[in-house]
């Protein structure tokens, strides 16, 4: 770090700042307004404007203030730095900041760096086959879209853990500060470790207005505005300036020592953390934040048709509009552009002036070039066997197919404590306050919580380095994974199934990064998201109705196919398979549904591989007939996806096997949901041909489903036999009940199923005895019920099924 | 208000909240182990004990505590006072303190008060058939489910809003308020209004644990706790007791004196503001809120097998298990029951003991009486007509068919604002800074928005007492809209359609609300839950692929249906009508979807209402071929729902119209999506043969829709003719583009519709010419990017259709 700071270098220096941000912002009025001569080499005609004027001004002078000084304060210190862009609208800025840093040309070739180059660079801001009005995978440096608000700082949070030496710098728009997401992300210092972990500098920018409206931040008295980050834990540095045509080169200096300020503390705090034998030698010194006031839409028009627009929420989109008749607004906008002075900042080439240099930093250490950010950092993840965590069967051919019970993710567990194990600075468990309640305690064995708060002694499982990240927070725990995967790590997410709609939303945008993100060339694949959701509908019994909803499947297979997946493992051994093939996986969102509760065990590992590597099958050791039956077509198939289901399935054709042995029943399972999709819509899909020999193209079909029976009408209705198809699943029957009577509830019972068939199978019902029989299963159900409500728990006959044949 | 503090009394009264504490206490353990025996009259034995134990302990204690204290004051000051019960599994304490109350036997007379009734009042928590582990609909007094975490606060908030004599107190957990939409519930206090509004006391227990891991605002340093506070605008009053076996009665006082001074501070806030005649004369006092810091499971078990129980994460579920096989833990429960001395609270008839009377509020004034909180104080709405605002024709038949046009959110906006006028009291209007990008702006010529804190002189629409209610949460709008309907007002949430997937799981939650309050007899009805989806996927070309996506539409069809109604209206005189029919209606959400752009309107007021009320309809206007053709046959059905899909179906008919003139076309639109769906499965599907003959049993179908299109697969899959139907839709292609561009890339253009029909018609695509025709059309689809990509908006030529026939 340099010690130079006589006056003379640093006004040099804050010169240096304040040329760049306005050769920042000058690139991004041109990329608002511009379609040609974008340094103004001429007097501005309309011809030059856009037709349709549809970028932002507001936030993006603040973020070009932040970013000069950013790399001010990372040429002077050699950090590395990740620069997280909050606010909405950021893109013009960000894009104009990488375009002087170099980055851009470098990976946009045709976007040279001089004026032809700038030419392309103005016109392509919002325009139709252009680039979008936000931060978005499509800019260098960014892991953060500023479309949808609210996730900037927990994404800042899950980058900085596990980089020991990066600052992520996090400027976060008082708008998007009002989210629930961003409201308690704040809290994401009580899990990052001074000592393994790097830092997160939190930028408020307080520009006074979101779209339409004043902010709550900006408008609380500045002594409360300190509580609520002391509250927080931070310690604020504020910084007020450019207001009533303040000299910006006084808000530089202010801004300047203010990052120093910063970067100093965060120094320090890393090496008290690092070089302390205890924890109580650690600096108690609170973690730096900033605060910075400007006024929304600093630098632009003052006022428009004589009315104010600077520093009100008028400065949000387009300042002046019209430009293209208005001869006015264009005289302004003219006057607007030219005041940033571009014949200092361009050359006659149009490249930026050799002034400017001294604020690019090298390679890398350029935010908009961070390796961290465009996963070019990926350690490949270490997978450890799944062989010695397998259910085994005690029978001498190996099979299992229901002779021992398991837990599915205890069984997942016992492997998910040796991957972190196996990969001790790369992979990360994220969950909100479930992950013992989802019986994945055994990765206690090898870590703990991450926990910087003060601890009593009777804690458990708490550290100050733990692997696990625990909050109540599914928006937190998902941002900070995917900030940690979006900067070239691993890790897995897990929830209950029903909150998971919590995240729909945060899916959805990470997915459409993820989908943008990979026709973007220079952007490496990341790995890939994973949740694992356990405590699902069909186990809910206890919590009741509010608990019971497997609608997180729909949002899911609503995007594109190249992008999702979903994974429903029938037992212990096939989550483990899923879970090895999902893990080596990159670019994807792997959605695993698995229950915690003990149920059979159906395939051996090497089964269950070969299950997953297929993804559907037929399961001829549980269907009836004779083997020689299995070549033939059957009479009905009973298809079954989840594990409650494809347990009450196996009962179904249990109970048919007893009680009407003619019959030919084709047992199919289904474990990659996306295998009941036609390949034209899905990479996974089963070809016709496969799925009419499995599923019959006439024989009725009864499949037991883990979520909304409509999902699976969703994905099969082009098939072939698609009108044979008759689904059970969750139809929204839900209570505080016993596990057998949910599905009864929802018609998802093996006494339904099994009447079901009686009921499809042409001529069946008419069979004699076929009427008495059903008669006995109506009555098994209601008798089942009535015992439940009786004795509180389900029969004991319940769990007693000979599901061989 | 009582001034009788005289120490005896005082120290009676505090007696008398102990017991009623003791005996809430009592009765919740009861609740998690008992299923007979309920009073203990005999020695505990294993018979007594449910098999499956599913209760949680843990918070109640606390819950029971803070009631108690309530009812004191409430008696004492005859304040009318709300209970939000935020903490998760808080169940048997609130239906314990409801018996006490003497409500819960006067909503169900079948659990009597005494001792037969308190035997089934035990059996049925957490039972099978029974009721719920959470506060929730089945809970009197309830108006917040806690299940899904996070949600009271703001609850909170909009119970309060125009309930200017109301408390609400609020019991937040600690670990609840981790998450995000607690944590920006805070700022509630930003729109609360002391003149007109009533008053919302946050309450928040620090017992220090959620599930298995401590919570970090119980561990922050007390100092930086009252930061946090005062950061976000309250006056925090700490109550801290009952660690280590401290006697409860000195817990009591304090927490007797933190509620006296609440209460006091919050009635001298009313008083200054309601006798103030300028703001600046208002008090500047913070509300209050009480921090409450006790042990998690206080008065249970202290320790069990040896380990610490009381205040650690594992009082959180049931402190003892195996209590049916464990003599241990059997003598154990018994000894803990009787702690709490049940012959000194119950009389020979299992009774609560006359000294608890003076605790308990008269009729409504009981927190599990409030009618605030049952449907019971429903004002009706008043509806202006709608009609002034229609669109209206120029024609001599009054008939619109696209020869005006006009922005539906902007002409509905101007009848919002008379509704805001015609209900000052009682109808909200709640969005996420979005009313004026929605275009509703007009209700700011007769309100402002909500907002008490400090103004500059160029805000725009700011008022103490607006009705409008905006901050930048999504989670914030929604959670206070629930709470001011749950307490029988009216209002409305706008949002963008991308964004709305934020609170997915909110509206899960209320829906699932809905459908179990609608089983709760006690309950009234409470007027619906109604969207209106502005700025939606078509016409966020210029925000790009972050905000594009029509997928709530999947998350709502999910749900029962006797609660979901989704709307696609596909004009301006159609919004009306239906906004006009929505508002009208009780427990249900309804979802509209609507553009903020100019659009043609299609429908004039009178059509556009039979139009709402059929749901469904063929527009025989627009098709194509003679009158005399309307009765026949069509040869195919082009199909659209949604204001931009119906736009690009009329104008492929349009071409078809000129070009294959010999075509019978028929168009029919659809505004009742749930029309679609058979009536088996939803009140509104269409019968069978109704839909047949609007759709035909084997003509082609094009079906141009708003959302994903598996959507309408899903709704139609039934349906006779369904295999021939062929829906475009949203395919997840988006990017920053231009209006025509977004259906071009998602093949929902006139030109890809009109390219459907020629090959979907039997024999037409052999026809000659029609090859021709279709080289024309794909050029005019490339014409039409070509155009946009190189001048940077669509052609003109685009907005330009001969519609009618």
């Amino acid at each position: 770090m340099s010690d130079d700071t006589s006056d003379d270098s640093r006004t040099e220096a804050l010169a240096a700042v304040d040329a760049w941000w306005r050769a920042a912002n000058f690139l991004t009025v041109g990329q608002i307004y511009l379609m040609g001569d974008p340094l103004l080499r001429k007097p501005l005609t309309p011809e030059s404007i856009k037709p349709r004027l549809l970028g932002h001004w507001g936030t993006s002078p603040a973020l070009s203030f932040i970013y000069a000084h950013l790399n001010r304060v990372i040429v002077d210190r050699g950090v590395p730095t990740v620069y997280v862009c909050g606010p909405g609208h950021g893109g013009p800025a960000m894009v104009a900041n990488a375009w002087l840093d170099g980055t851009y040309s470098e990976l946009f070739p045709e976007v040279t760096a001089d004026e032809s180059g700038l030419k392309k660079l103005v016109r392509q801001f919002s325009f139709p086959g252009g680039i979008p009005s936000h931060a978005a995978p499509e800019t260098p440096g960014s892991i953060n879209e500023g479309g949808e608000l609210g996730y900037s700082l927990m994404h800042a949070y899950g980058a900085a853990l596990d980089n020991p030496g990066l600052v992520v710098a996090c400027v976060i728009g008082d708008g998007e500060a009002e989210t629930g997401p961003l409201a308690t992300s704040w809290w994401g210092n009580a899990f990052l470790d001074p000592r393994s972990d790097g830092a997160v500098l939190p930028i408020l920018n307080l520009n006074g207005y979101k779209i339409a409206n004043p902010t709550i931040l900006s408008r609380i008295p500045e002594e409360q505005l300190v509580q609520f980050f002391h509250g927080h834990g931070y310690e604020p540095i504020l910084v007020t300036g450019g207001f009533d045509g303040e000299n910006p080169m006084r808000v530089h200096e202010r801004m300047a020592t203010a990052m120093d300020e910063a970067y100093a503390r965060i120094c320090r705090i890393w090496t008290s953390a690092r070089d302390a034998k205890t924890l109580a030698e650690r600096t108690t010194e609170m973690p730096p934040m900033i605060v910075l006031r400007t006024p929304k839409g600093w630098t632009g028009p003052v006022e428009v048709d004589g009315k104010p627009v600077e520093n009100t929420f008028h400065a949000h989109q387009v300042p002046l509009s019209g430009v293209r008749d208005n001869p006015e607004h264009l005289a302004q906008l003219e006057q607007w552009l030219r005041s940033y002075r571009p014949e200092e900042l361009f050359d006659s080439r149009g490249r930026p002036v050799s002034e400017l240099a001294p604020l690019r930093p090298d390679g890398g250490l350029r935010m908009s070039a961070s390796p961290h950010t465009n996963g070019g950092t990926v350690e490949p993840l270490v997978l450890p066997e799944i062989d010695p965590h397998a259910v085994v069967s005690e029978r001498e051919d190996g099979t299992l197919h229901g002779s021992a019970l398991a837990g599915a993710t205890g069984v997942f567990g016992e492997w998910l404590r040796d991957v972190v194990a196996a990969n001790p600075t790369t992979f990360r468990l994220f969950g909100p306050d479930e992950v013992a309640s989802n019986r994945l305690q055994a990765v206690f064995e090898e870590t703990g919580r991450a926990w910087q708060l003060p601890t009593v002694p009777t804690d458990e499982n708490l550290a100050t380095d733990g692997r696990v990240i625990e909050a109540l927070s599914e928006h937190l725990m998902q941002g900070m994974l995917e900030g940690y995967l979006l900067t070239g790590r691993h890790g897995l997410i897990t929830s209950y199934e029903a909150f998971v709609h919590i995240v729909d939303s945060m899916f959805n945008q990470h997915a459409k990064w993820l989908e943008s993100a990979s026709k973007v060339a220079w952007r490496e694949p990341v790995p890939s998201l994973t949740y694992l959701l356990s405590s699902h509908v069909w186990r809910q019994d206890h919590n009741g109705f509010s608990h019971q909803d497997p609608g997180f499947l729909n949002v899911v297979v609503n995007k594109q196919a190249d992008i999702v997946r979903v994974y429903l493992p029938p037992d212990a051994n096939t989550l483990l398979a899923t879970m090895d093939h999902v893990f080596r996986t990159e670019n994807r969102v792997n959605v695993v549904v698995a229950g915690k509760q003990e149920q059979p065990a159906w395939l051996s590992l090497d089964e269950a591989r070969a299950h997953v590597d297929a993804g559907i099958g037929a399961w001829d050791w549980a269907s009836t007939g004779t083997a020689e039956d299995d070549a033939a077509e059957p009479d009905v198939v009973v298809a079954c996806a989840g594990d409650v289901p494809t347990f009450e399935a196996m009962a179904a054709v249990a109970l048919l096997r007893e009680r009407v042995p003619a019959l030919r029943v084709r047992v199919v399972n289904v474990t990659d949901l996306m295998k009941l999709q036609d390949p034209d819509h899905h990479p996974h899909g089963l070809p016709d041909d496969e799925f009419d020999a499995l599923f019959t193209t006439d024989k009725p079909v009864i499949f037991a489903f883990h979520g909304y029976p409509a999902l699976v009408h969703q994905l099969t209705y082009r098939r072939t036999n698609h009108a044979n198809i008759h689904v059970r699943g969750f139809i929204e029957k839900g209570t505080t009940t016993t596990p057998f009577d949910m599905v009864h509830l929802n018609d998802l019972d093996r006494y339904r199923l099994a009447l079901d068939v009686l009921h499809r199978v042409p001529g069946l019902e008419a069979k004699s005895g076929m009427r008495a029989l059903a008669d006995e299963w109506h009555q098994a159900r209601t008798d089942a019920r009535v015992y439940a409500y009786e004795h509180g728990e389900d029969p004991s006959w319940i769990s007693d099924v000979p599901v061989e044949r």
